[in-house]
């Protein structure tokens, strides 16, 4: 007979679990068969033992099919999302989801909050105000079927044994093993209804992996993991040792975001001497080409990369980003006129004391602190200050002489910004030498 | 800032524990800052990166701490005990007791109930009418100071860290993991005001422990934190290859021990062709000439092992037994006439199928099937049957011929015993060749 105790010992003594047991276990977190207390045993037994690909997939499975999944075969196109691991100034989702609607990809993104240092899609755009992330399902789909996408948070019923192991891996130090981020991953996106997923895997001081060689192993078992399940898989390694962007904090990073639909100048990042977004930019056609081409729109990657190109020029990625923002309820007029999203009140320059290369940058520690700012939440319930956040006037490998202006910091009213100044220029690395500065994408996947 | 999920990733991560995050996380599992399931992640990262000495030593002493602890210190004589890590036929305890009190030893025992295919001194006990195992404290301490001795359950307010701890282990596959094994032992034992511990590491087929190897792993490190926490430590590996003496059930055992205490033919076990207390009587003699040497009665094992031979042959342990029983409320009537001691009702010998040496034995298998019987416990709440049970008429090494009898079985009313004989013939390996007996006593390590 099955039972939990069994379960766990087999996977602590390095066993491979059939999906039957991996399915009674999962099944019995929801019918109470299995308590919270073995659950955390077997899942540090899984940290230590990991999975096979095998394991995974039916790990996977049995989280998909604790909750409900969308049926989207009616809507026409090939319906396709991103993922990404989370970092700092990852803004891609604002722009991309759009843009590759424009394309004529169906993308019915689900998105999440900000978790940990990292922000997250749902904050930014409700920075804009009246935007709804919780439409009803039916909504949802209407709107995929009217624009062609939209970006929603996950409801409830999606994938709930996942959102259960998650809140218990968080407080029991079992976050960061790869068969259990990857399940939790394909999961949610399975359950969206979608063909094909592109996967950002962030690497370096500002990414939950920190470690090249581990996100590599993150990506190829998300690719692989995925294919097995009926997918269509891209994965991307891309860069985190500094934030994506010139912008971190939620109405600054929209700011960003629609400076690149709209072209430089139209808000007011560029009279801050902001240091532009030629990254993000790259990054979210990079991004939407794996798009295009896995959804076979185009055939080849230069011929997806031309579509994309041409449709963030003309405007096309825009105007969606303006339709969604009308039909999902947020305030049209702010982002028609960007000058209405309020920034800090405060506002500090900060400048470096020496002269010297930027060589690094603990993005963590930068993600930590705009938490600090209230750009992020300590605790679910934390409410958010939209307007706080960092406006980068440099990139890493820039040459700075001694005063030179690094970031302009928006910051609430009050708050004494001393500390937070010198942790924050503790978190940057000058040289005298110059250093190569790491490439945006690392390596692909397919 | 101390909190569990950081106390289980260093944990996890292969970390050394200071004694303060030990004293954290156990007393957080009292006042409720660490959750369950924390605390079973937590066990499974040391099942896995295990514990320095140190740790161990921390650990124990936080599940001491977690409850009440007996001062003997008023009692004049040295306080010394002996546990045993569990076995089929072992009634070492019910002889020893009383042996060693006659030696002028103190012995304040806290015994347990049966586990797993494992029996408990105190079911033995309590197949005696009357006999209470829950004596009050005060009464406790009246006994070592009347008698010298007593046999009690632990009170729910010992160590109730180690319960709490113990009940999640059960269910998580945590159990074999020998910090965890050394610090639920030894805070129970320094609980009861002892001041010396003789540890019977049992390993075999019968044991918890099935490898040497492992065993002497645990009675090493029960000697080291023992001694690092103040205690006397002896630890002896003796063979559980095989059921200890010739009885395993409870009124059987009871018998048995009368037997060794009384001298041969005092009960119906020779007059059933019951195989000796041979290795029974040697081993409690050798476990009482440990004490007798920690306690530092004798100035050899040797002169110790004299001393507790003489104890026993004179009928001073059979005196303090008997006392012992009147004192806890037993029926003496009982014990001066075993007869009284109602057994089976149903008996069938079971007799081996082929000529050959008796080489091999399951013996936890042996174990399981006297559960099967009503002779232990499937499920806490279970009631014992104390009149069922095995007497051997042979032990390992023996020559058999086609139809000799093994064992005889007493088993309830109405029990079929067609699928019971099987499983035990299963459980017998014979051979038509010779193979050497392990000895009862594998190592000694002081």
């Amino acid at each position: 007979m099955l039972t939990p105790a069994k379960i766990i010992q087999k996977k602590r003594d390095g066993g491979e679990l059939s999906p039957e047991e991996i399915r009674f276990f999962i099944g019995g977190l929801q019918n109470g068969t299995v308590a919270d207390y073995q659950a955390t045993a077997f899942l540090m037994s899984v940290y230590f033992q990991s999975m096979t690909l095998d394991e995974t997939v039916s790990l996977t499975r049995a989280m998909l099919e604790s909750g409900e999944r969308l049926d989207l075969s009616h809507l026409p196109g090939f319906k396709v999302d991103k993922h990404s691991t989370g970092g700092v100034g990852d803004k891609v989702s604002l722009i991309l989801a759009p843009l590759a609607a424009a394309c004529g990809l169906v993308v019915p993104m689900m998105a999440g909050r900000g978790l940990g240092h990292s922000g997250g899609t749902l904050d930014k755009l409700e920075s804009i105000p009246g935007f709804n992330v919780r439409p009803t399902p039916q909504r949802f789909q209407e709107l995929l079927a009217t624009l062609g996408f939209a970006i929603i948070g996950q409801s409830e019923k999606i994938a709930p044994a996942d959102r259960k192991l998650y809140s218990l891996r968080d407080v029991t130090a079992t976050v960061d093993c790869i068969p259990l981020i990857v399940a939790s991953i394909l999961s949610k996106k399975l359950a969206e209804g979608t063909d094909g997923l592109v996967i950002d895997v962030k690497v370096g001081s500002g990414a939950f992996m920190k470690s090249p060689a581990e996100a590599k192993r993150l990506a190829k078992t998300l690719v692989q993991v995925g294919t097995k399940l009926g997918l269509k898989m891209r994965a991307v390694l891309t860069d985190m040792n500094q934030p994506l962007g010139c912008t971190a904090g939620n109405s600054l990073e929209v700011l960003e975001c629609l400076e690149v639909m709209r072209g430089k100048g139209t808000t007011l990042l560029q009279e801050e001497n902001g240091a532009g977004s030629a990254d993000l930019r790259e990054l979210t056609l990079q991004l939407c080409a794996h798009m295009i081409e896995i959804g076979g729109i185009a055939r080849s990657r230069t011929a997806a990369r031309k579509l994309a190109t041409e449709k963030l020029n003309d405007g096309s990625a825009w105007k969606n980003f303006r339709a969604m923002t009308e039909a999902q309820g947020g305030a049209v007029d702010w982002i028609d006129t960007p000058s209405k999203f309020s920034l800090g009140p405060q506002k500090l320059i900060l400048r470096v004391p020496k002269a010297g290369y930027w060589v690094a940058a603990n993005t963590q520690t930068l993600g930590e602190l705009l938490i600090e700012l209230g750009g992020g939440r300590k605790r679910a319930e934390d409410t958010i200050d939209f307007g706080v956040g960092f406006l980068f006037q440099k990139k890493l490998g820039a040459k700075l002489k001694a005063g030179d202006p690094l970031c302009t910091v928006f910051a609430p009213e009050g708050m004494n910004l001393q500390s937070l100044e010198s942790s924050f220029l503790d978190a940057v690395t000058l040289s005298s030498t110059r250093k190569e500065v790491p490439p945006l994408v690392v390596d692909t996947l397919e």
